[in-house]
């Protein structure tokens, strides 16, 4: 009899369908080299017309290489017709909903995993306030972007799981850099 | 002869592929009636498995009134496997990207339209940094969120057109949101 064959890599371990045994390999390589962890995350835009735009994400900068996505990802953005668009796409700041509920959402996972937390269900309603005269230029001291972003979980599991839940929010990069503000350095040069 | 038939909305003027007459009637309106710039803006977002997520958005509140969106917008969001997940989306801070691009770019096109700027090309690319070990947990002195976040736009028109475009994106709500940060509130509760 020959030896069962081996993978190659170990079973993983899901938790929350987060496989832990990856993750924990990533968070101890992380440790033992703090360099690993500097990421470069990008995204390309095409103005199309009017109102309607494309993003294409294809990869990232991690872990001291170039990491390929395993495809490439399309994003679309336009206004509503109230908005001069034509509801080609979710409007940018439904998209920054988005990339904030994901961000929680992931967050709040991929931790409660490795500490061993189940989630059985997860969902939230996001719901955020602009005055448009700020965008519009109608009045300079009325703000521009959102002044207020509540976000509300509703998750099934034990009551003691899910009051352990609230604080693992407070790692979600998106969350951060909404609640801190971050610097953007904008250029235009000629094509 | 009968008198040349006559829409009853008034036809678009388009600059930039925006029709700008549609645009300053919503900006004189809110001129008239400031309340009906009050905006609320949502997302639902699902857990699906791991770090698989999907958002849905389908209307928002504004001019005092919901507005349904002409579709329904679905978002998925994943992480690659080196951050133990299955590539079926962009991640939560490209989506970021996205947002801070698509607004941006939004905000030079319209805001140049109704000021007769003529763009003719538009594009734009982004990159933003990340160290893991915040996410991670690795070290409580390392921030969660972006640090810092570039965005270079390379657009065609006539070069005093070009000049006066970057001024213009200091109107873009994502960019004024993540410049300046916002309010996140954030709760928990059970299913």
């Amino acid at each position: 009899m020959t030896a069962p064959a081996r993978s190659l890599t170990p079973d993983p371990v899901l938790v929350n369908g987060v496989d832990t045994r990856a993750l924990m390999a990533t968070v101890n390589a992380i440790k033992d080299d703090p360099g690993l962890g500097a990421c470069r995350f990008r995204a390309r835009n095409t103005w199309l017309s009017g109102n309607h735009n494309r993003s294409v994400v294809t990869g990232f900068f991690g872990a001291r290489q170039e990491i390929a996505h395993a495809q490439t990802f399309t994003m679309d953005a336009d206004e509503p017709a109230i908005l001069a668009g034509h509801d080609q796409g979710a409007n940018p700041v439904e998209h920054l909903l988005h990339a904030l509920a994901s961000c929680l959402t992931t967050s709040l996972v991929a931790h409660a995993a490795v500490r061993g937390i189940e989630v059985e269900e997860l969902e939230s309603e996001l719901e955020g306030d602009i005055d448009l005269r700020g965008f519009l230029g109608l009045d300079p001291t009325v703000p521009r972007g959102y002044t207020a972003i509540r976000v509300a979980f509703r998750a099934k599991g034990t009551t003691e799981n899910l009051a352990r839940l609230r604080e693992l929010a407070e790692f979600s990069p998106v969350f951060n850099t909404l609640s801190q503000g971050t610097r953007v350095d904008v250029t235009v040069q000629a094509k």
